[in-house]
Order: C-alpha cells, then structure tokens, then sequence
C-alpha cells in the first residue's frame, strides 16, 4: 500500500483525483488538503464521501505529511512556489512545472516562476509519448494531452508550419472557482472562442512536438470532455503512422475508419480516442483526438504516471472499461 | 404587398421562413405547402398560429399559387426536380441550385441532377458577397455562409492551400427528420465530428471563394446556432479588409478586438457577427464567425435575398435588432 | 414620448428591460444606471449596444434623472432602502415592494424593511389578475407569476389545503451574480430542488391567492424559461375557469387539449401558456404554466406594467409574436 | 460463473445491462440477442466493444441458449409475447409483467395482455421494498422506483389521496427509437410534461403502494437521470420513517438536512439519494428522490434483483462507488 497525499483536494482535478486514489488497489489516503476546508470531514466536500478518510488539514499540512505519493491540484502560481517535500513521487497537475524554459512563464501564465532552478528536475509525463523519469512528474494539460496524442505519431512527416489546433472544451476544464465564463449563463446554448493566441497550452504543446501550433480553444455548454480537431500536411499516412503508435496501448483507441469520435464515450473514462480521416478537398489528414478534460485530461492521467513512476501496472485504478450508452 | 408562398412549411426552415414573412411588412402569406399537413390549418405546425393564415396544401399546389415570391423549403433532391414557376421569385433555401456544375452533384449530394441545363438560370445570392441578380436565387448553406462571409473579404491576399475551416453547428442544422444523430440521447453531452471530407458544402465554399478549402463541421449541443473558427495564411491585414468589407453592412458585425464572438448573441437573429484575431505562435489569422444556422444561415438570409430581389429594403422584415442576455 | 430610466442596468433583469425599453415606440432611454459601469458607454455592457444610447451613471444619479418612468433592478435589499422620486411611474423589479405586510421581510428577506410605512404606497401589479393602479408597481417574480397564472381563475373553486406548485427554472433567474449554484459544471446535466420551504416567492404567491401554498423550485440546465406544475383539488371545471379567465388574453394563451406547454415555445417572449389536463388516476385538475423568467417573469412584465400605468396600449413593446421553431 | 443472456441488446436498457454484466465478477456472456444486429459483432453496437463477447443472434436464437440468466430489454408489448425459458433466473425489464392484474394493460400499455394466465408467475422486483421472490423477476420501471422508494416508507402514516408525484426524467428514459419527442431540436432547451394522467408507471406505482397517486412526468433536456418531487400529507415524521427504512442500504442514500438530491451524484450509478424537506407554509413533507434512470432505474436495478435471484451478494456488479465531479 502507498500513502497518498491530495493537496488541493477540494477543486475538480482534486476531487477527480481522490476518486481515482478511493478506487485504487495500491493506494489510501493519508492526507487531505484544502485551506478552505480545513477542519471539516471528507463529506463537507461530497456527501458521497464517507467516514473511512481523513479529515481535511491545511495544504501545508498535508503537503508535509510524508506521503509516499503526493497530488499537487493546485493554482499553477502556487504550485510553483512550493518546496517539493523531501522524498516520495510529486505529481503536478498545475502548469507550474511543465515549460522547461522559465522565461516562458511570464508571458504564457502571468507570473515569474519563483523556482527556476528547480524546473529541470521535473519531467513532462505523456505516458504514451513520453513517459514519466524520475519522481517529479508535470503532469500535461488536457488540450496540451489531447493535442499532443494526435500529433506526435506524426513527427518527422509533419510540414510543421501547417499545423492547426482546433479545440473544444467542456466547462469543468475551467475548474470550480467562480468566473464570469463558467456562469451557467454565459455557458448555456453558447460557444465560443478564448484566449486565442494566448492558451497557456500553446507553448506546452509546442514544447512536447518541437515545432509551433496555431492552436484555439473553444468553449462548449458540456459538462466534461474535449475534443482536438487537429489539421497538418504530411509526408506519409497519418493512419499508418497513429494505428502504429498506439498499437497495444491501454489508454487510448484509434478508431477504426467510418467511426467518429464522441466526447460520450469517453467522458467518465481515462482514456482517449483518436480518429483518423483524409480530408478530399485539400487532401490534408485531419486527426481529431476525444478525451474527458478531467480523466486522461487530468486525474486519470496523474494517477497513470504516479503508478509509472511507483513501477505499478499503468492502468491501476484508471478508468478504461465499460460501455455505459 | 407582396403575395408569398412557402413550399415545404412544415419543415425547420420552412417554419422559420413563415416566421420571417409573418413579421414582414411588405409580405402576405398565400399559400403554405406541406404534403404531411394538408388539410389543416395552420395551427397544426405551431399553436401559436392563429386563423388568419391559409390552411396547408400540398406542395404542388401551393407552388401553383401564383404569388410574387416563392420560398422552396424542401430536400435537397425534392427542389432539384421541380419546374420553377413561369415568373415570380424564388428563392430555394435547399442546395438544389447552388454549385454551378452539375457534374458535382453526384458526388456530394449522391443525386444526378434532374435539370441540370437550369442551374445557370440560378444566382448564388449571398447578400454582403454576392447579391442576387434575376428572379431565381439560391440561398447559401449555413456553414457556407459562415466561412465565405470570413474569408470573402481576404480574396487575393490569401495563401489559398492553407484554408482550414473548423465549424460547429447546432442540431437544428440537421432538420426535422429523425435520425440517429439528432436523437437527443446522442447530441446532449456529445460533440463529434461528421462527414469529414465529404459534406456537401465544401464545394458551395470553393465554389464562392474560388478555392477548395479544408472544412469540418462539428455537431453541437445546442439548438440552434453555428460558429465557424477559419485558419488562413494571408499577405496582409485580416482585420482591415474584413472590417473595410463590412463597413456600413446592416447584417454583419465585425467586433472589435478584445470582443469574442458567441453564439448566444446572435441566436434567433437574422445577422452574423465576425471575431479577427492574430494568433501569436504562428502569425497566423484566426477569422471566427458566428451566426444563427436559422436565421443568417437560411430563413434570415432567404428573406434578405427576396427583398433584394424585389427591390425593397434589404432589413425589411428580419431580425436585427434586441439585446437579449 | 416617456423618458425612461434604468437602475441597476447591467444584471439580466436590467439588460431584458433595456431589450424591451430600446424596441419600444413611446420610450426614450435618458438614463442608464450601472454602479459597476459608470462612466462606460452602453457597449461595454453588450456589443450589439451601439452610440444612440445615453453612457452609463452611477444609480443614484440615475434615479435622480427626472424620468417619466423609472425601472428598478436592483437587488431586494438595495431597493428596498430608496427613496422613490418625487413623481414619475416607477416599476420595481425587485422584491422590495412585493409583500404587504412589512414583518415577512426578516424571515423570507432576510433583512428588515428599512421603510415599512412605505410598503401600502405600492400595488402589486399582474396585468391579468391585478392591473397596476397608481404609479408606484411592485412588478411579480417569475415563480409567482406562473403560479397566480395558474391558480388565480381557479379562486372561490379551490380546496386551498391540498395546493402544490412544483416549479422548474433556468439558471437566469439566478441573476447575473457569480455564485455556486449557477456555476456551469453545477448546472449542465443536473436538475436539483432547492429553497425548499424558503423560498421568498411562497409568501408572495399565498399574499396574491388568499391562502398558503406548497411551493418547491427546481434549477434547470437551461439558460431561460420557466414551469410551474399546478396540483389542486377543486370543485368544478379547472378548464371552463381557466379559459374564461384568459379569454381576449394578450399575453397569456391557453393551450387546445392535447397540447402540452413548452419553455421553447414562450423562450425570447412576454407571454405565457398554459395548459389543463384532468389527472385520471386522482382526479385532480394539474394546470402548468410556461413563461419566460426573464420575460413574462420580469422585463416583459415590467414593461406590461409601465404600459398601463402610463395608459398606453399594454401590448407595445412586448414580445408577443413570432413562431421560431 | 453463470452464463448470461440480453435480449434486445441493442437498446439502452440492453447495453447498459451488457455494461453491468461485463464488469460484474460472476457473469459471463453466452448470448446476445439483438435483431437488427444480428450477425455482427459486438463493436457494431459499439467500438469499445472487444472480441471476447459473443457475435449478435436474433433474439430468439438468445432466448433458446439455455442461460443460467436472461434479461429481456425488449418492448413491453415484444416482452409479453415471450414464452419464458423452462428454467434460469429471468429479469424482465420491460413493463410486460409488472401490473398484477391483466385488465390494466389495455388502458395503460395499449395492448391486451397475450399471456395473461402467467402474469402471477412473477414478482415485482425493487429490492429495497420488495426483494424478488422466484426465478422470474418484473424489473421496475425508472419513475416508480423513485416514486416508491420515495413513498413506500411513509406507508400507514400517509393520507394517501394527497400523494403527488412530480417527476422529471432525462431523455433516455424514452429509449433509442427515433421519435419527435426525443430529437434533440425539441429536446434542448425545452421542458414539458408529458402523458399526463396517462403515463404507464402510474398504475405501477399504484400497485406497489397501495393506493393511488397523482403521477406527472417532464421531460428535461438531460441525457440520463430521473427525480422525483413527492408530496404527501402524513401522520408522523417523514425523514424518521426514511431513515429507519434505508439505514444500511447499499443503493439507497439518505441524504442529511441541508443537502439537495442532484442529478449529477447519481448519474452512471446504480444508487439512489433521497432528500427528504418539511416545507414550512402548509407544513408538508416533501420527499425527493433522485436516480440514473438506466441504472437504479433500469439495468442496475436488473443487476441487483438477478444477484439476489441467483443468492449472490445483492451489489456484485453494481456502479455504487465514487465520487466524480
């Protein structure tokens, strides 16, 4: 059994997380974090949640609990000025430790990192494309994942100044603080672009495939899932080249031609779909890869790499089975 | 006053249309066609209609009707083999008139074209690009409409091979008729690409715009609305030539920067409004229009077309005006 | 002409009234309250707002304007506190001047009423039941009006014990005010009681029936529109009462057997509709009530109010036609 | 291991019983009976599909394949047609076999019951009020078993011609069919009752309770979940006899004062929450009682009246953990 720390528990990529660690073989829970929920018991987050875990401390408690495994679901400002603890496996599902370049942050996140000697300890961890090394794990974006699941099986064949991004979110991406953008009535009956330009996956993106992207979110009136509409021009078969990446993998399916992909049937699941299509009109493969924002967008997918990074079985408590309608 | 018929009233469009001309001060309704509800009255379609419409007939004979403009609201196959009327307008809101070559139907609209000697006698009336000469206008698709008012303005200093058009639409888009995919157990929750490469309104685009473009539509959970996010190489500046074609435009609304566009505000209104964003990672222009796939993207736009097309006030009639939330 | 005054612009019930005050043919807007915009023109509220209109005031300088009309909407409490002009109508969007008697305020309110002598001055003011007499109108909540809609014909026939109104809304009625309970990823795909036997509208339904009702709400995921489902044991034809009632309504049709209400059908209006079905299995009369939260259940309203309390035709300005599918 | 048979797989009460039974520890799939898709593999139904299940057959062929257990997802008037199987557990989660008494079926079902001598065969199945007793198990319907865990526990104390039932339902409720009223163009954004005095669970409530009720059902554009609003006079405390009914229930949460019943807890589950209100200004109480209406209210119910059928721990194969946002 691994002792587990959440720190930021109460968020949605918190509560994402501490669903996968409940339902884990290998894991239990020793520390729940939450500034503002200190002091309550884990129902004060979800009636759900019964009596069998610990109280909520705050972060800072939780973060010196010894843990074996700790979660990071905290702001990315935050989570960038922490001390990782001593030992055991970090996993951080901010983007506080996912740009190598610290010069980046600035201009991409709004802030100056406050740890920049400490980035290069971390590692970028796309258990398909580039798996976890070490115990400091940057845990990847949901558009960066999903961006980056359909492309990088293209490298080497991609014209690389071609490459767009098209990306739609559901509005849980945005996580559970109080915005104008998350107001039901914004959100409803509504769609509409943000931060085009300026997503702070962008560079993320471009730093796990090594070239730029044009690349613009969407907002969609879903309560989870995203889709990445991605287009290049290639040198090759997009198919060949994806259905050769993903063979054997766990994780995610690439989708057999004349089935599209569906935020439904990914939704509640860590794991990903990919459709391949040729484009007649301009010839140019579209690849256009489905995941749920809060499953292999976030918790799921920390949850795969802490179980990397401890050498358990990848899919360990991961959601991958099941053909709800 | 002008006499109007509507064939295929029964239908979303066809609805919408009786929306439109109810409202309009020049129009009067004279017949409404619809082979399912012949026989009743009006309000059989809606409750809301009250007497002091026509009853329904069939579609034949209420194209017999004789009146001073003609709405088709029909299939696509179904306004194809019909024998325009002697003399009147007519403004077909199908896809039965709108590529000039016939020899493109079979491709994209899996028909043969019945008449095909007559589609030279159609105009492609897209108000704001191409407005309608002669009594027989083709009203353009709801993607088209989207895509060709974004990119229209930017002919000549476009880098054509680039053209991506990424488009989501609303299930009304998809009509009346059951299919599995407007079952709402299918559309709620869900976005999902469709006919990739293959929609028909892809050559109706290269058609307008003189060059073939990468376009996938999307389907949406929402009831109505369509947002089109188009990716172009240009040389020189998106935002002046899009706003300077424009300038004056009663319909189209180009928003000034720091403005994102929504679907929100231009559901049940008969005008589009344009986002012109400078993507920074690839220099790129991001061109996003929005509008109501029933209003600007069909009824709206047929009734621009007929006021046009008998000499009245273009904005006679449709929806341009309010500030809902 | 009427010169006309918004307080409190900028929240949904302000922008709706602005909506329906801009569309209408006797109003002319002189002053545009917002706390949050002073000093703003109207577009920073909504883009499609352009330069005709007067720029944003802080409301108190607003309400001192010197309008002929004059709508509140604010909040409950901010209201209640005002000193109304000296003269002019005034219409309250608010709960300010909805109760009679002053001590409900504390336990339904939560405040107490800062000018309690001031509450007899104002009429509560529901053109089908109880037309504005006087300048001063409390203008019904939403949930309110559905119910008296339906309950109200049915006065002197009812057994007041047995009344249950189960009521369902979209997330607007909220306001445009950020707070958990109209957070997307709360409202998407989830339907949720709430208020319970604490609902301000309960005492304010009961005040205008004459006696106590049960009275539940329901959130939504939907962005306007509201029902409320009727129940109630009575002695004779709930039909026959109902249609005599509304019979030569404006704004209230009553539906054809066989016809059931629909939140799409009255959504972007200022009417209502409702529909009477005979329960077999208990032989109980349910009457439900569709209308517009933001429509008939306020801005709509408030103008129908205005209207005649200005002795205009009571129709001008109001949403009331149109059959958008 | 006991071999397992669906008929009508293919709906989605089929493939969210073939979901449970595919996680379930005990079950193995022998036959898949669908007759549309007969002859394909199971990915035709669904690409998460994988080759270890059994090719479709005609439901017939499925029926004969001498299961240890069979669950008939078929159409209530398909499903009363049947001849059962000489032995095997079978659960029936149409409405074929619900209703005692065969006279109701005409009024309520449309259908004269073709096998009425059998209906005394089988026991109504709702684990919690009612375990199933026999190898041949009706399967509740989604509304009623709300409805009745709602209801059943107030039973003696309740005056029973108070009981209203005001239910909502998410839209696969009414199956994968195609019709008018669940194309998502009606479907979204919209709200409406439905069947009202007429819908088929009425009876089915009535039968289990005793007594009947005032049972009105909407629509809400959802993809999955149910809840129902009860109201009730009672003699005696409503959440004592609540409570006291479920303490210890693995399906069946009662949630404490303060905490509202929600859609969004219960979706892709097998459980149900119940919230339970005394509404202040008629002093009535108010039970709710909210569930998936495919999982408690469908296959997961079959699920858990087959594991106790068959002697098994009642929650093998049931969704009853976790706690996603």
């Amino acid at each position: 059994m691994h002792s587990v720390a959440i720190i930021g528990a109460s968020g949605y990529a918190g509560q994402e997380t501490l669903d996968r660690v409940v339902g884990h073989p290998g894991f239990e829970v020793v520390a729940l974090g939450s500034d503002s929920l200190a002091g309550s018991g884990a129902s004060a987050l979800d009636v759900r949640l019964n009596g069998s875990l610990p109280r909520f401390v705050p972060n800072e408690e939780a973060l010196a609990s010894g843990a074996d495994l700790t979660f990071l679901c905290l702001g990315h400002e935050r989570a960038a000025a922490l001390e990782p603890s001593a030992d055991g496996v970090v996993v951080d599902l901010s983007g506080a430790h996912r740009l190598a370049d610290p010069a980046l942050y600035p201009a991409w996140y709004g802030f100056e990192h406050p740890r920049p000697e400490e980035l290069a300890g971390w590692t970028y961890g796309l258990p398909e494309v580039s798996p976890p090394v070490g115990r400091l794990v940057a845990n990847p974006g949901c558009y960066a994942t999903a961006a980056i699941l359909a492309l990088a099986p293209l490298a080497g064949a991609i014209e690389s100044g071609s490459v767009v991004v098209d990306a739609k979110s559901g509005v849980s991406g945005a996580g559970r603080e109080l915005k104008p953008g998350s107001h039901a009535g914004f959100v409803l009956e509504n769609v509409s672009p943000y931060r085009v330009g300026s997503h702070q996956h962008a560079p993320e993106i471009a730093g796990a495939l090594g070239y730029p992207v044009c690349f613009v979110p969407h907002l969609l009136p879903v309560r989870r899932g995203l889709i990445a509409t991605c287009y290049a021009q290639i040198d090759g078969d997009a198919r060949d080249l994806i259905e050769a990446a993903y063979a054997g993998s766990a994780a995610v399916r690439v989708l057999p031609e004349g089935v599209a992909p569906e935020l439904s049937r990914v939704q509640h699941t860590d794991g990903a779909e990919i459709g391949v299509y040729d484009e007649r009109a301009t010839a140019r493969p579209v690849i256009v890869c489905a995941l749920d924002n809060l499953g292999k967008g976030a918790a799921g997918q920390a949850v795969q790499n802490a179980n990397l990074a401890l050498d358990l079985d990848e899919t360990l408590g991961l959601k991958l089975t099941g053909v709800p309608v």
